[in-house]
């Protein structure tokens, strides 16, 4: 029985009340919302973690930290300190991305220190087994991808991310268009790569019912992922986008009839103007399943700032609908990320995600801002610290330079406008 | 004779010539534009600065940098370094804000260094010279403000910053609102208190006619500042800011008049789902004179990171129609900006800007972007580099941690989706 089951019999879980708890709503909202496919909650049947959390439709915005290593830097220990890290400044939940060698046991460490749900992408997992076994992961079976699902499962993740849109009509649409960037998706590259060397479909697409019976075995989420989510600004919203996401939205209508917990991914690089309607098309297409998207970058040219980038972008979405965003570092495009990176692009998240919630509505989202600006006009600087999103850095800029007056601050000084104009109205 | 003069009698002047070659639209379009009031020109009739720019209606958005001493942080050296920094990454204007006793010595050495249009807020010199001739800038007596006016004007400065706005009546409506924070602007503030000390109107709306006449001599820019912007979400779009920008309507109709240039400063603290509306109104009320904002931050509580919540809502208000950006540093709230928060804050607001253009359709605002992103299919790193926001950032990241393979990034290393695809798609 998932979640969804229970959903459907109207059957309020711990897991429903404990999420409702936080949301702010009754437990039988959103257990309705889970019954029709509009939110999901990221609790594996293993019951492996405390926080757990809800995405969806009228909750609030959801941020997804991603850490791992890769074939060029695999530091456990650093990996480590940037989950911790991650789970204090509030990220919701974390993606072990660990391509490579040290895949088994970076997932067991980062599961087994992981307070939050943790998702993963287990083609890299199947990948690095063909590397070792065969030489190379174009050689992989399909049996050794279902392996590295179950494996897991059992370990207790609690969302797995499967390109499942990638099928040989979609990549035909893809070669037949003009895209700068022809692919940006990890996982959908290596699939596509195996699917030509093979000669073979999709196995996530053709054995999507085994992957549904799996999910359901252990109430995995599954997050359909866009391996063809543009790149590039000037793919945005094109035929082969459009094309995956109809798979994505087809697969959407099979995982509710098994009452499988299912979100739909999203981009990538969409110029401001398109967010909303790519909002618009996952949710007639994908019948209302929650919306991950990965930025969306609303230009190309921001290397080094493109948590920049993705938090303008981010927030536009959750806006007008996006539901859980996936956090992006300085570092996108150039690097591995650092702890320092890490920390910018979740903050940057962070703030993409809050400015949305007020600005739809989300219940009481805006009592936080009210607090502030209370203390802010008070010159409440111990107060006005604590309350801000990482009072570790307001911290270290007030304190930088010490002010004349210990009411004002270094800018403004003897014309602090909230000082003088206290004298005025009073 | 100001630009306006020559654009009513439709001749073409250089300065408009250089600006419309800037904008890749024809002279004579944009001699329509300062005309009718949809653009000005930031370039007095000293014609101190070569790089002059154009602001207004379907041309780029630009990007201005505040600079300048505080009273508790002056360091001449420092801030020319912010203005080397700001015009090397491509600001577009440059305001010195300073308060204080340096204030002639500092804006005499950054009209001699800065190649873009400088602005002012004159009446910081008034209050300086009333602190150290009357021993309080309340007891500033209007001449002095005059001849503020008139001693920076002679300087070369291009455009003036004045709050006049701040009317007894408006003040009245301000007294009965229930802001959390009722005043952020610190020329709002000093000129509140002055009006309330002397208990008289505010001289810059009172002899508003005068200031156009000297606006007039020396073809200044005038920029109508929102002196009760909000500061705090809950106050954003409120009854004392809509009272004030209507104030401020009724003077863009006098500057027309004159043939004086005008645009109009906005929020400030505005909820993503009103930034809309905020421009709607300004155009509306303003008569679509060219629209400056100071952020807007889209949420309260991200002390140490607003340079992001002004990005983010300043790319979403240039989107809907925001002429000009006011860069926001990460020190605001929090401490008189350093060189680094400076270049933090530029980058940031360029990113809103260059994304809104993008957005708008800004003629050719995306080649820069498609460039890029061709650049970052064929892995052409140099090219990438060279190409990006600010290149010695992107070098820095990408140059920190070499990857195994040259062409890849650490990142995705061997599993770089664009090599993978690559063989996949020939």
């Amino acid at each position: 029985m998932t979640q969804v089951t229970f959903a459907k019999l109207k059957k309020i879980t711990p897991q429903v009340r404990y999420c409702a708890k936080q949301e702010n709503i009754s437990a039988l909202q959103l257990s309705k919302k889970i019954a029709n496919g509009q939110a999901v909650i990221f609790s594996s049947s293993l019951g492996r973690t405390k926080h757990i959390c809800a995405v969806g439709s009228g909750l609030k915005t959801k941020v997804n930290v991603n850490i791992g290593a890769s074939t060029d830097k695999s530091d456990v220990g650093l990996e480590l300190k940037k989950l911790r890290e991650s789970i204090n400044l509030k990220a919701d939940t974390v993606m072990d991305l660990s391509v490579g060698e040290s895949i088994d046991k970076m997932l067991q460490l980062i599961l087994r220190n992981s307070s939050i749900p943790v998702g993963t992408v287990p083609i890299y997992q199947a990948a690095s087994i063909a590397e070792k076994k065969k030489g190379s992961f174009l050689k992989m079976d399909v049996d050794t991808i279902f392996k590295s699902l179950e494996t897991q499962a059992k370990q207790g993740v609690d969302f797995f991310t499967i390109h499942c849109g990638i099928t040989k009509e979609s990549l035909s649409v893809l070669k037949k268009s003009r895209r700068l960037i022809p692919m940006v998706s990890r996982g959908g590259a290596i699939i596509s790569a195996w699917m030509k060397a093979q000669n073979k479909e999709n196995p996530f697409f053709e054995y999507f019912d085994d992957i549904l019976d799996l999910a359901f075995k252990y109430d995995i989420v599954l997050s359909l992922g866009d391996g063809l989510r543009p790149g590039a600004i000037a793919d945005a919203t094109d035929a082969a986008q459009i094309k995956e996401l109809k798979v994505l939205g087809q697969l959407v209508t099979r995982a509710r009839a098994k009452d499988v917990q299912v979100i739909v991914e999203g981009p990538g690089h969409v110029p401001l103007n398109q967010i909303e309607k790519n909002i618009l098309l996952e949710k007639k297409f994908c019948k209302n399943a929650p919306f991950y998207v990965l930025g969306p970058l609303v230009c190309d040219v921001a290397s080094g700032y493109d948590h920049i980038t993705a938090a303008i972008g981010g927030a536009l979405a959750a806006f007008y609908g996006a539901d859980f965003l996936c956090y992006v570092t300085p570092a996108e495009h150039l690097r591995h990320p650092t702890l320092e990176d890490v920390r910018d692009g979740l903050i940057a998240s962070r703030i993409a995600a809050h400015s949305a919630d007020i600005a739809k509505g989300i219940k009481d989202a805006n009592l936080w801002d009210n607090q502030m600006s209370y203390a802010r006009n008070k010159r409440n600087w111990k107060k006005l610290i604590s309350l801000s999103i990482d009072p570790e850095k307001s911290s270290k800029l007030r304190h930088s330079i010490r002010p004349k007056d210990l009411k004002t601050c270094t800018m403004c000084g003897k014309y602090c406008s909230m000082k003088l104009i206290e004298r005025c109205l009073n």
